[in-house]
């Protein structure tokens, strides 16, 4: 692996998942891998799991780790050719080729703006360090994408799921703030890559990209949806077609212990009770959420094993 | 040791004093002790010596530290049962959770509000992850208490006594803002285990809660309750019974090296000079609040290496 | 070496700069000289180049490291005699000292206001810690002052040079915003000990302090100046007469790569394109940006090595 940022970054995904339990079993058994090697986390925006995870995960492998909030230096600037006499300080080019010999490894974390969407679907931010660096770039979480988080998903489907092909459902859920559409999206992706039964149900007018959705299976009625499903995935995202609008806070659509029946419930955190999801199913024996949280440790870091076997 | 987060928690403080002094005359013994083992530092507010003596202390140790300051992430959420439509975006019970599987150890600092008095003594914070992890907490001041702080003035008293049992006043100073009793209130605890002749001056109403001051002595003439002291703990809090107000700003109540006499001065840090104290105690031969910093690491160090003893 | 906060702590710069070239062929030789010590990274500016380079130059020696973002804490008092009833929770005099019991080298940046010309040149921040503490000093940038930059800035010159004595020619350019005065300060004198033919040329009224540029050749003819470069060093600096102003935006003395010419472009980021510099000289083949960051780590680290061979 020379980078993971997008979802095809993974070649082989079966492999990839199966290494990473091994990980798990024995996390320290590559401490020695990442010595003298170091990851810089780039944060534009806030995180909890992802900060601690990738950190966690690096220095399981030996690594040295550098934590930069970017706003706590200085503005960035990403356009060509800019005359650069207003807020931002420093060009990414220059960033972006200087902390590449600080580190073998940059992740970075930058969400969309949510109102721009062919400047937030041009992944700027993250587009421009993987142009400028010269060292591989991990996806923290982008504009339009989570990798990461995807693929702790998939290894907790992996180790939780009891039949060869499961029903994995991914269900729209209210929320009073504009939510990107990262985390969808590489879950959608991922799915498509992994042998299940998959499907999405949102309300009409909530269509996720087609460029990424595209053949999967999706159903207006929640409920018709859920029937039989073995994990259910809950998510909100703000509105594509109307980008970055929030059109529906419809309570209907809050994941609750009746509709879930007894599939597994799945969410990437943080969640807001009782507008996501009611406190019986987070409470309850079928949430796996904080098994997906610890699976994020061993996500990034059989993606850092794959990126630093590589160096 | 399982979690460190009220003074009652020291089973044997004699010998944890002891095992201190000889952490200090060699702080790197033990440096495999925490190797692979992680201490998440969580901040809700601002830390200076805190934040430095713990993340020395575990490095001595061989930890891997992680600091968070929570605010940089969101808010989260304390009350059960709540609809999650407003400001915190993630409730404590995932958040705690999900941590305890990054950290082997998580200190947090949480400071009271000073408004609710009912709230800062439910230690709705420290409570929520004492209640919601699945390892051990550490605390690094939270709303009623400064555990921390308490053990590395036993320590400072008990190296530089120079009898069998010193006489220890704590005295209230005065201060423009409105400061937590955390510290006063975990010094008090400390003393009634310590052997020593305890005793509390401040002006009348300014009383802690009396069942943490339960039966040591109160006189309300500082004059009088120094007289004769070997350590002088002077700090200010705000007042506990009209919960924290400042009532009271006289200038008389700071120490001066003429009150101070020829006893030890004692601070937690950071002090205001010439408000809480003069120039002349903080930079006199008596004053030992640089000793008392200095033992922060150790009484941090000896805390969290009975914590892994015990893992 | 004891401190590196001003040029002259370096008493052999030839052998320094030959230290530095072999640790960066090597940068992990000495890897075990810092186990056990610590570094503090105390800043009370915002960096990146700095923050990055110096934490990584720490760990290529084994050094553990703390970074504290003061402001993240409270406010210093750094004047004596005061009544702290305002807003400095803290005094410089215990902090410096109790920080010194945390760390074996503390690294400090602080920033000029560019108010007032006599405080800034008192370097009270760095100066103070350098009067309280008990443990060596590194200036990350003072007021007046960037030593680590122009170490790395004498080792790329050193690394690059065609001829024995290159003619260097540091030149102002325009910027929006008031900067300080520092680099252009240290950068001075460094090619003041260098075996370089060294000229400044800037507008009219906008020398440097002349107690720092002495008899080095000032041309105000930009033209003129820059014939025959080997290394042009561009720089803005706020007006040091009336002090802290900015009272010349003229593009005319922004860089081009018509005026550069076969010279090697030197500046020590981040940069404001097309203001400072235009976008062909930062991305021709005579730019040299990238190597003078890299090179920070090494000045760092020679640097670290050195305190750290007197410890």
């Amino acid at each position: 692996m020379k980078k993971y940022t997008v979802i095809e970054d993974i070649s082989n995904l079966s492999e990839i998942i199966k290494d990473a339990v091994l990980l798990k079993m024995d996390p320290f058994e590559h401490s020695v891998l990442g010595k003298n090697k170091t990851l810089a986390m780039l944060f534009f925006n806030a995180s909890l799991r992802t900060r601690l995870s990738t950190e966690k995960a690096a220095k399981n492998l030996g690594m040295n780790v550098m934590v930069l909030n970017v706003n706590d230096a200085w503005n960035l600037e990403f356009e060509d050719g800019t005359v650069m006499n207003a807020n931002s300080s420093e060009h990414i080019k220059e960033a972006a080729q200087v902390i590449s010999q600080y580190a073998d490894i940059i992740a970075v974390r930058a969400f969309p703006g949510l109102s721009d969407k062919q400047k937030d679907e041009s992944e700027q931010v993250l587009n421009s360090f993987i142009k400028y660096a010269s060292v591989p770039i991990v996806n923290m979480e982008s504009a339009t994408a989570h990798p990461l988080q995807a693929l702790a998903d998939a290894i907790t489907i992996s180790e939780l799921t009891e039949k060869a092909k499961p029903k994995v459902v991914l269900s729209w859920a209210p929320h009073p703030r504009a939510l990107p559409q990262a985390v969808a999206n590489s879950f959608v992706e991922m799915m498509q890559k992994l042998d299940v039964e998959f499907s999405i149900t949102h309300p009409e007018g909530y269509e996720l990209n087609p460029n990424i959705t595209k053949n999967t299976p999706i159903n207006y009625n929640q409920k018709e949806a859920l029937k039989d499903a073995d994990f259910v995935y809950v998510k909100n995202w703000s509105n594509y077609k109307d980008y970055g609008k929030v059109l529906n806070q419809d309570p209907n659509w809050m994941m609750t212990q009746d509709k879930l029946g007894t599939a597994k419930f799945m969410h990437c955190l943080p969640v807001r009770r009782n507008v996501v999801v009611e406190d019986a199913v987070l409470d309850g024996e079928n949430s796996i959420v904080i098994e997906q949280a610890n699976n994020r440790t061993y996500a990034a870091q059989i993606v850092l094993k794959k990126i630093l076997d590589n160096l």
